[in-house]
């Protein structure tokens, strides 16, 4: 495998440069009968679209979706879900002069260093652009989760902004209108407010920051998911650790539970009438790989964008040394434009889990 | 596929029960013509083995283990290598009382909600024991490591437990033999000690505590892994979150990195003669994905185990509260034992990398 | 992928050699629930076990399975099914002889120009021993069929020795214990009595031949398998030609079919009370790759056994040509022990298509 | 799995539907470094389009290409090289009336028993349309196959159309130009006239005729494919058997060595200088699954296409019967337009070999 498909039964592969001719995805095991149109993948996408508010970057891309397959009389078909979005005319131009040499922290010198050559235009494939494919994908995941498991919902929202963390957001009752109340996408109002001074003061500095994701993954039955290998939580991390700019996944309790006693940090179980249920969830929501039922909560680290205005130095082909600065319009803070981008990786492994169903018993009788 | 299959090229199913009849693996994709035999997977089995030291538990397993595959003439032959553990006269009658219960936060009752039923005897499949099958491919894996990447090498360590964390250890030079210097495997003597003690402190108050394994893959050159889905960070952080107890995953400078501004993160480049280098490596060895041929540097955290000896509540299968303490023979801490499994997990993701090779480019004559 | 595991969901990862430890199988993705001892696999491998007729080879091979995982209290836990076959005391020997050359159409020659070198004991992992695992595995999957799709089953039959092939068999209604019949294990005594007769006569001329082996798989609901590249023939003819000496494989008409019109070839379909059927089935039970409901029929060409008893011309790896002729016990044809081999991979097909299931919608409702 | 992917190393995933937006193919796994254009993949598609020739369907259909990721100056990148073929204004009004009945031995009614629905405007997902996809994945894969293999090389052609079968055409020389002389592809002047002949007479009658495509992959060396289950010739068998009416599919000897003697059917190895040869090639190029260094060859037959101008019985969804006869433009036959894409499944499994390639050894002086 080249590295371009994510999912066992919920199956996408995404391609496309930042300044090819067309990104897109092509998702293989998409359930059919699903009523499925352009305007239900749009409103993710426009989440997750440069120039939406004055913190992130003003750089405008359209990201106009187009289905090309799959889809039939407003429903699925079973066949494979094709999308595109058209880079239409991109300015290349600005990256001329740095086809030479290799950003730090930026993926130039390793693509280079495993192919060869590189697509130096806005990053190629190694931009973060790639991860509009990602979100399209993850829009249908979520109306798949919705209509197998009424009631299943995922919830992504900005934690923390370099050392500005926010304490208090109940997982269990925490929705998407809180988060899209402000532009950094923190449901906790008055941390969102310093995390917004922060990014417009390191944006001042000309320099970024990191933060973190926070996430919730809420209705999922108990059950879903595979031992060993294939864990829930495996499964989820490898979705995070393969976005931009991730360096940290944690699941429940995370390293903040490598400082508890197991008398503390174990989750009593209880019957809620019929169902069995935790009392606390430092499991974040599975146990052994698998689903209890409970929410899945999760947290993922994001490092400062690499791209800063400052002046660094740095080496080109040649093997010269050279400085440079970025120029161009870069966001500062990745952090409130991840959030849809989280929520769509959620989603795919939400929705492969569920596909694994718990269809695997042979019939009771037998 | 049913989650018992690890790896692209080289592929590591596993198979076995905690009290069945053996445990084993088969590694499908070891190169041929690697000089292998049993004795050289022992070293690190004996690492993993409980009993072993005073801090962990004295329960005794053999864990010998016998290849029934593969090898021939003391070379691999291409074919698949398969193994076994013979679990011999297992005695599982002090699990007979938990049969109906569901231990808190053990894989009792997900695996039942999955399966519909379970094998109790010691934990069955969702059981710790399971990793001595990756102990052993993880063994082969580094063999052919050695062999296709000469000076290549994988070294994790303790570091820390409880709240009890190291530090000064550096991820360039540190080696196994300093991590076996005492039995808590943390290559800096004076917080081993107080680790030690620590864990001494958590076991005579009947309890269990967590802790992180860090670890450095050296010696890779630039240009393995993949991009998108498959980084050579999100393989690593898929392994990793699939053992028992892993709460949280990070690479390079992970948590810690969101607190930075990008100007201190990123790895700026220098020609180190005909190399490529970085002076830092907040990157952690990757990037876009690919490996920079620096250190490949991470850290795991693992929750206290959920094994305690105290009483504690819960529920049974016919919905009654009950009250239980474990009894038997378990370690308060899984941390020492963790190092050689978290080694396992990391060879086998740096082999299936080197696999991958640089070969994907066509003849630059083309 | 190295090739040496089958399937989708239902995946069948063998190993072994012909002289090895042990030779077996890891089955993951079996249901949990499905009641299955060593006594269950037993008849299918009998069936395949040497020495069984005067028609076959009657060198010894116990052929006992063994199950190490995947089973607990008489019943599939979820966890892979794991089997092994100890291949005791081999004789290597008489192979000594062989180490150097290259026995014509044998993997000899290949298997070394892949490998470097190869395990000459028994032809190593290329001997058709390895197709043991296969028809355990096979016979797990019979019973994972015969509880999700009641009624279902699989029946092969020689219908083809040589020239002597049999006419009049209705895959409609022929049994296995017809099929037992006799030793050749053609349902139709007078060819069957003819084809036993050219094999007794190929033998006196230390020579071998070749047959057909045809199969149907009755039972499985209209709706199975998948379009495109997984067709359910598609999988079928990949089972079937991973065979050793499988040189062709046809669906319902096959190559005959060429030579008919479309108004002759076409299946009208009629409504049977609610069920859609067809009225002929030139189509074998798939259309556009997925099932019918109608039996799905199909055959498969076995090419004479390479291993013969006459003195042959060939070359050694020191570029000398040698004579040689085999000796020891051989079948001169493989046709009657292969019958339960091809039914024990339709039987891993049909299953695997079955687990894929008809679950690939969303509700009605939605 | 959902079925529209193929191959390991050289993954193509492929979508879109007869009359949708657009069809297309994303190929994962192309080596970096290869020239590459639109241009390149053009002579293939049209030797598959419809309307090139009085034989074939008079329909028109662009088939242009468009390349939208992975390639920069004129080079693949290493990143997925994605392509779509748009389907402009297409006018669905002639399969109207078929929206409610089952065309006999269509894919109708089982993609309606599996999906629920079903696309039905020309075929939908079903349609031999999709093979255009495979066509321009085939002729990057044959690039990258001159590549890495310089003169490996694929060539099919008509070898038989009904009951007329070409003879005395050799695998060793044919070559495409031979193949194109006629309409019917068939390199044997005085066989192709008759084809052409039979073909306009079952034209006349408004009916079909199948035929077969034979072919061969000259140049590979030996060692190439992997033992047990995914044997090139399994690799092959499948590719073949995916194909829109393909009902048989034969290696070397094929089903006419299931006549032979053993003797007569081995090949006998001799040294050419260096290299290991057969004087005869029954084996047809692969023993044990693994190359010989020979050229592979085989055979595939496909049944008469299921649209006929006559009038044929049949049922609607509403469980009436009803008779119906095709109107519009359709090939009576098949052939000559399958020979491409039959070079393309056999580029894609070559080259998935050739990506598999010898690198599975560690270095000898291990």
């Amino acid at each position: 495998m080249a590295g371009n498909t994510f999912g066992h039964r919920f199956r996408v592969t995404t391609f496309g440069e930042s300044h090819g001719v067309a990104l897109g995805g092509v998702v293989d095991g998409v359930p059919a009968g699903l009523a499925l149109s352009e305007a239900d993948l749009q409103p993710q996408l426009d989440r997750r679209r440069p120039g939406q508010s004055r913190l992130v970057t003003p750089r405008r891309e359209a990201d106009r979706v187009r289905l090309l397959a799959g889809v039939f009389d407003g429903r699925t078909t079973g066949a494979p879900v094709a999308f595109t979005f058209e880079n239409g005319d991109v300015d290349s131009s600005k990256y001329e002069d740095l086809r030479e040499l290799y950003r730090p922290s930026h993926a130039d010198f390793t693509y280079e260093a495993r192919y060869g050559h590189r697509d130096w235009r806005g990053g190629g494939r190694s931009s973060a652009r790639e991860t509009v494919a990602r979100v399209a994908a993850g829009a249908i995941a979520e109306r798949v989760l919705a209509s197998l498991c009424p009631g299943a919902s995922v919830v992504c929202w900005v934690s923390a902004v370099g050392d500005v963390e926010a304490a208090g957001i109940d997982p269990l009752s925490v929705a998407r209108e809180a988060v899209d109340r402000n532009d950094v996408r923190c449901p906790e109002p008055e941390s969102a407010e310093r995390m917004e001074e922060l990014i417009r003061s390191v944006r001042r500095e000309k320099d970024s920051i990191g933060g973190m994701v926070s996430g919730v993954i809420r209705g999922l039955p108990a059950g879903l998911g595979a031992p060993v290998f294939d864990r829930f939580e495996a499964e989820l991390a490898r979705g995070m650790m393969s976005l931009p700019a991730a360096k940290g996944f944690e699941v429940g309790s995370g390293f903040a539970g490598t400082r508890m006693r197991g008398s503390a940090h174990n989750d009593p179980f209880w019957h809620d009438g019929d169902r069995v249920r935790t009392r606390t969830n430092h499991s974040g929501g599975v146990q052994g790989g698998i689903t209890t039922g409970e929410p899945v909560t999760f947290r993922v680290a994001f490092k400062p964008v690499a791209t800063i205005f400052r002046s660094q130095e740095t080496v080109n082909r040649s093997g010269e040394s050279v400085t440079f600065a970025a120029r161009g319009r870069h966001d500062p803070c990745v952090l409130p434009r991840a959030v849809p981008i989280v929520e769509a990786m959620a989603a795919l492994v939400a929705v492969d889990a569920v596909l694994g169903g718990l269809g695997v018993r042979v019939p009771a009788a037998d």
